[in-house]
């Protein structure tokens, strides 16, 4: 017999069955009560938490509903379910805090003098993170909208997942890449930055721990912080993110989630092992810590394919899995995905709809004619050639440049280099006064907070000229504060 | 000499130049300190606040960056502004709720029933407030299409208020109905439901009480509410929202805005006379109250043009206006705009880089090209008269069917007839017992609470035929309740 002490309060503003329905979460959450457990009878809990039973009953229609039990009047009720529907926040109060007063206040300042600069045409971006005009396909496009102005289907409102050609295009894809999935567990969103957006409204907390690579992308996204996440930074060695720090640090913060870019990582551009993946998804699986794969660069690669996304070794629905056409192929289309369990990519879907009712009905046709006659799959091998150029033109500067005042890797993938100086200097006087200059690069500290020693160089959006130009001002003015 | 009792408290967890300019909007807000007031000088305020005088000039920065006050050394600080700026959450603590627990579940039930039903392909659905397949020129845009695939500029991220060259179109447009905007005080957005998402994030409190008509379509909006806004009913009369009783209301419960839809209204139809419009923008300019202004249904008129938009009598910023092509054009393209005064145009265009990069560039090329060609304004005028037939379907199909069962309006535009029932029944029921025969209507307390009498006919979407057998049916199942 379980020996439960707790009751509902009568005196709280949340109703009863909400209260229960928070108990039970708690006890299923912290593992209590794991998978399989069965739960007292409906009379029995009526009974333990003093209440009438059509109280016990709407409680447990509730978890049910939610995915999290599942029962019959005969074999009792056991519990099925026990990640991602606990960081659901549909019965319990919520309160996103908007912007936050006064934290990271500089680098928000440099995130706007950022947002405004990349606008001014005569400027070298060296901080994007998106592909340069010349490197996107335009006249794959402009061939694409002349087969659909022949035969393209009524521009109405899609389904709230998203175009279902398109979802079936983007199984087909996720195929090549080790991922079987099913269109009902795709979620068509407009670009991965609202991806993330999605996830933060439905599934975190304000005050979600969430652990990111340190250092991470994430740290530079302000909305992400803006909805209450808390970033808790873990190592990366040359592997990848160091499990046993996260493990240790779960078991003593209980965060929501992990946050990780595996593949071509923004900044640093490392790519975590096979090995490590594997490990990963069995060590998450084990404490019960859901994982967001970010996976944006993949088909970035320059010499050889990077292993499979950890989304490919995960068999329990651990993994929320974003991917898109943003950095490969056109940004301003804006499609993403994300895959992950159906229940979760409803929840997803039903707040996508609350927020713009859909994204673009003609850019999911567009992306969906990409896909099915190859043209995606032609392009990438055209675009990974095009990338590389920039990578090495840009390491050849550096060489050139920054031998003696920094050290960086070499990419074998995506848009960045992840410059590391001999000495730290003023980050924020750096950038100003590369922006004097009509340069624009990110300052480490965006992605891991009080780093004074690294840069971000990408490659994507400069031109050739304009890389080398770029990296040898960047060491001018660098050797003007160090020396 | 002013008498300021106030000092901020060096035991909260706000900085002090915060409380000093929170102090300081309060006054303003209140009316306290009009525009024109003149401050006190920085040294009175610092010895009145008992803080050093550098904290006092950090507070009135802040305050002139918000565009509240103008100010230099000879003439004294003076207040300029006293309206959206003071709406803003910059340097408050915001709490933003994201799913208010229990509130009107019912209504969310049925929209979650609603959406669902929507995408059945043998429903007929007479809730919709799109327009039906064969309402949208497939053949022109699929023209468009093949002139942008031999022209089209490159597709990458746009600014973040949107394509320059839409939005002057869209300026071009506004010309035509009585709005003079500059393109940088016009913001496109991902349709209408993100433009009011962006105005919740970017404007709203938690709490925040926004006055609408009553009924509204923004009481079936759960994304507002989830966000926190408390609506707050205004009667409608013949010529539209009821000024004294806003005014009254005002004064006590001191809103943060009006949402109003004075044209073709969703769920009435109702149209708001001329002279009520310039009235109202005069009695909201005296009370400080700003005015979302949701004007999508204005090129879907029958028989005469509606009066020009409250906007254009809006000599003072004071009204954020909502448009797009979704109603009279397509809904998958996923086209908006906002227009207001720049400096609230530009915080809601940082939001909306925050919330998804911006709207599909593709999307915005066509929407463009379909304005500059003239197609989109041919295109009004066979929508118009397609719409009108349906709608006189529908008035039909009402005579026959619900005569002595009902009163309804006759819309002179728009998509909807708001049908009273002469008795009250079970909207469940009837949704319920519709939907079971394949109907799809929407019961009229989604648009406003404990109604119990009425029923939204929209005619935008079912068929000709439909549409009278939905009627009909409807009649049957409400007879069966009543009889």
């Amino acid at each position: 017999m379980l020996d439960i002490n707790w009751r509902p309060d009568r005196n709280s503003p949340y109703r009863l069955n909400i209260q229960i329905v928070n108990f039970i979460k708690d006890k299923i959450a912290t593992g209590e009560w794991p998978v399989g457990f069965k739960l007292p009878s409906q009379r029995t809990l009526s009974e333990i938490f003093c209440v009438n039973r059509s109280t016990v009953v709407s409680a447990l229609e509730e978890l049910a509903a939610e995915g999290l039990i599942s029962g019959n009047a005969g074999g009792g009720t056991k519990v099925i379910n026990n990640t991602w529907t606990l960081m659901s926040i549909n019965h319990s109060h919520n309160w996103l805090p908007y912007i936050s007063s006064g934290l990271h206040q500089t680098n928000q300042n440099i995130m706007q003098q950022i947002n405004q600069a990349e606008f001014q045409p005569d400027i070298i971006r060296m901080g994007s993170c998106e592909p340069s005009p010349e490197l996107i396909p335009n006249k794959m496009i402009q061939g694409v909208l002349k087969k659909l102005s022949k035969s393209m289907a009524s521009l109405g409102y899609e389904e709230p997942k998203g175009n279902i050609h398109l979802r079936r295009e983007v199984c087909t894809y996720l195929k090549t890449i080790g991922i079987e999935a099913d269109p009902s567990s795709v979620l068509i969103t407009s670009g991965v930055l609202q991806a993330l957006q999605l996830i933060s409204l439905g599934l975190l907390h304000t005050n979600s721990v969430v652990y990111v690579e340190k250092p991470s992308y994430l740290y530079s996204l302000r909305t992400f912080q803006s909805f209450g996440m808390q970033p808790s930074g873990i190592k990366l060695d040359e592997e990848g993110i160091e499990i046993k720090e996260l493990v240790d640090r779960h078991r003593r913060r209980k965060g929501a989630m992990l946050f990780t870019i595996p593949t071509f990582q923004n900044p640093t551009g490392s790519v975590m092992s096979l090995e490590r993946r594997k490990t990963l998804v069995d060590a998450c699986d084990r404490e019960r810590l859901p994982i967001i794969e970010d996976d944006v660069y993949r088909e970035l690669w320059f010499d050889e394919q990077p292993p499979q996304p950890i989304k490919a070794f995960d068999n329990n629905g651990l993994v929320l899995y974003i991917g898109g056409i943003s950095k490969n192929l056109s940004p301003g289309l804006r499609i993403g995905w994300i895959v992950g369990s159906e229940k979760v990519i409803e929840r997803l879907a039903d707040i996508k709809m609350q927020t713009d009712y859909g994204t673009s009905s003609l850019s999911q046709n567009v992306t969906t004619e990409l896909f099915s006659s190859g043209l995606y799959y032609q392009h990438n091998d055209i675009m990974r050639k095009n990338v590389k150029i920039r990578r090495d033109v840009a390491l050849e500067a550096l060489k050139k440049y920054f031998t003696g005042i920094g050290t960086w890797n070499i990419p074998r993938g995506g848009y960045f280099i992840w410059l590391k100086l001999n000495e730290g200097i003023s980050m924020y006087q750096l950038f100003t006064k590369a922006l004097s200059r009509k340069i624009l690069v990110h300052p480490g500290d965006l992605y891991e907070f009080h780093s004074d020693q690294y840069l971000r160089i990408s490659y994507s959006y400069a031109s050739l000229n304009e890389i080398d130009y770029g990296i040898k001002t960047l060491s001018e003015l660098v050797a003007e504060q160090i020396f």
